[in-house]
């Protein structure tokens, strides 16, 4: 250890701070330790009672999980890891690198590795990957009686007792769900099953984001994830599903600004990590938006002749990106949330179409206002044909808003069609889909309306 | 009623409609309901049993709520009103109109009725508007076995009864939670408070935003909301909080997509309110970007010198609203996370610049070799001085996308200084500012480097 280390390590006092942390919420402890770095934390941590650090490593919210345990003598980490939610312990291994990992399964009980191994088959993002193994089920054959006791004793080992699966008694498959609610209510010689009603299921490779619709959409406090043969597997609780749809939300907004989505807070992300996740798509969208070049090469001609046309083109071209992007945002929201359907991109057609026209002509005459008053009130000449160079740029903005609410509604459409997120489409790509039309749609109006007089 | 509105309602049988419905999910009854005219709608709720249509109009995805209460005749939509959540009913109580509010009102009994007009008094988006005054309280001098009898006795009343309140037997004010599941393996002579844990609370006036964070950050079924005094006034469940971190994601995905915030699903807007939540930015962005025209008006003596710098505008502008889209979306989305506070900024504006500068440089880079090539495989002819027209066109994206980058990532923290939801930042206005700037720090380089040869 260099004395740089040895001095920082003396001013970073692990006791005192774990011992100024005993009683506080769970939530604000895993705050303070996002500050510290990894092995620091790690040491807080290991001086936490151990009931309190499972808490905090089963935070989704805290940042270093999978550092944290990997700084940790594994004689410490594999116990907390066993005690942890199956599903946030799983999450945790995923991220482990080697050979902490294999390390670290082989010291767990055959219980807890069993589940972990079990959630790391499924695919990121689906119903198996975020469920836990944590539930209460209860054969049918059992009395509500039965039921509560049993629950009264494994209740500090399961995630959630709110909702008790009931398995039928021969086939193991699931038969039914009883809320504690009405458990307690229950009459206690009564059949278990005289309370259960039949549960609102998923499967193991649902999207977690068709989990969170069925969630939010039934009011449930967790949803049991079943095989094709109908048994249990696991549960998705509400908690988890919050999670889920806020990371979710953070992706769409950064995907719709036009970039790839990043996990990490801010002022965390590794520069090279943003940078590379920036510039593809900046890259990609700068060499799209060069056609514009090509086209303006194109009009040359005309440009020179007309040098007047050119002043109106960053106004025309950024109606165009700005109508499309809020078709854009439109849609994506109306497809998230199943307000529309694939099958209506007709309606939409025929309410964009319109709205377009409308706004468009708002547009125009606003421009064509301008136009008028700078040459009236002398701010500007825009020549012998200034009112003839107005109604071009009118008719241009009708043009490209038109084609931008169209295309920025059909956008989303096209992208689920092809089977990508709708959400993938972004403000800045529908923009660069809209100016390089919208240039050709100036030019073209331009050609009509001024042919014989300007050019 | 004239023929036409005889034939369609013999077309449509509320009655066949009703029956086949029974024993469907609450969600799915919803979802039927909110295809039909809420005339329809409301026939086949007279005609559901009671309890289904309590559910029914509990559920804050129904559309029409309102429209149907009304069109419902009095004595028939008063105990339904009463039936249902004090919070759901006091959001339908808000949207009807004279009379029908009054006239529902007084046929109310007089516990909903105040529990209503409690709701009605706070404002729409605080915890105090979506609260529920249905929760189990119990006082502090119980045992667990006179609360969990308590419990089974008002079970069907109450909208949770997974979270137990504690009110001081004398001061009445709220002295610990306890939840269900601690309360089923209490000991039953034991004192209920032995069981008790200091709640997370939250106040009436706190926006709804905050108390979604608060039930994110500590996994919570329900937060209770409490007077200054500390008396309990309602609680916050989590479904509420589930739908509102929905709506509030729409708003935040339309408000970056530039325009207005719509409530209702996009097949179901009034074409007037959507031209007016389009139109209106639409025009207040068209008005902004208007300067561009004025800038280019102010540079037009150089456009007519070297009017192949033209060709490059839609180009560098685009890609500066490009990188300022990306870095608004990114930190909206940071300080929505609380993942960086108002007082980080500096740190941000410190990561912002480099990254600027590099996205710029690689930008730049690319755009000059584009120059070379289309010159040098005789594409196109940029001129004698082609070279330093290609130097121009990528010392102006070094300077747009740096400004890009850094004014997209301060307008967030500007909007939040000012009191305004940083979200409200959008991507066709971040583009709007920096498309003015961006034409001058072109025309600014241009003079820069081709002064004594182009211009």
């Amino acid at each position: 250890m260099t004395d740089t280390n040895a001095a920082r390590e003396g001013a970073f006092n692990a006791a005192v701070l774990a011992a100024s942390l005993i009683g506080e919420h769970a939530a604000d402890i895993v705050e303070i330790l996002n500050k510290l770095p990894p092995p620091d934390a790690a040491e807080v941590v290991r001086l936490l009672p151990r009931e309190t650090a499972v808490e905090i490593l089963d935070k989704p919210e805290l940042d270093f999980g999978a550092e944290i345990i990997e700084a940790l003598p594994r004689h410490v980490a594999a116990p907390l890891l066993a005690g942890m939610s199956a599903d946030v312990a799983a999450d945790i291994v995923r991220q482990l690198e080697e050979p902490a990992k294999t390390e670290l399964l082989g010291k767990l009980d055959d219980v807890s590795r069993g589940a972990i191994d079990g959630l790391l088959a499924y695919p990121e993002n689906t119903a198996g990957s975020i469920m836990t193994t944590e539930f209460v089920s209860v054969p049918s054959n059992w009395t509500v009686e039965q039921t509560l006791a049993y629950i009264r004793q494994v209740e500090r080992t399961r995630e959630t007792i709110y909702a008790i699966y009931v398995l039928d008694q021969v086939t193991r498959r699931l038969a039914g769900a009883v809320s504690l609610r009405r458990l307690i209510s229950g009459d206690p010689p009564a059949n278990i099953m005289s309370l259960a009603s039949k549960p609102i299921t998923t499967f193991p490779l649902v999207d977690r984001e068709d989990v969170a619709r069925l969630i939010a959409r039934h009011d449930l406090l967790a949803v049991p994830v079943i095989d094709k043969a109908g048994h249990l597997l696991g549960i998705v609780t509400f908690d988890d599903i919050i999670d889920t749809i806020i990371e979710e939300n953070t992706e769409d907004v950064q995907k719709f600004g036009g970039m790839e989505a990043i996990e990490e807070p801010y002022l965390q992300i590794g520069m090279g990590d943003m940078l590379r996740k920036r510039g593809v798509w900046l890259a990609v969208l700068f060499v799209s938006e060069m056609l514009t070049a090509s086209v303006m090469q194109h009009f040359e001609g005309e440009l020179q002749k007309a040098l007047v046309l050119t002043l109106f083109i960053p106004l025309i071209m950024s109606s165009g990106g700005n109508s499309g992007s809020q078709a854009t945002s439109l849609l994506i929201r109306a497809l998230a949330l199943r307000d529309v359907k694939l099958s209506d991109w007709w309606q939409v057609m025929l309410r964009e179409l319109p709205t377009g026209l409308l706004l468009g002509a708002g547009l125009g005459l606003i421009g064509l206002v301008r136009v008028v008053m700078w040459q009236k009130l002398g701010i500007y000449d825009y020549g012998e044909h200034w009112l003839l160079v107005g109604v071009t740029v009118a008719a241009a903005l009708v043009g490209v808003v038109t084609f931008g609410s169209v295309v920025g509604s059909m956008l989303p459409f096209i992208l689920q069609r092809v089977g990508f997120d709708p959400a993938s489409a972004s403000a800045p790509f529908v923009a660069t889909l809209v100016d390089v039309t919208g240039l050709m749609i100036y030019f073209s109006a331009a050609l009509l309306i001024l042919r014989g007089t300007l050019l």
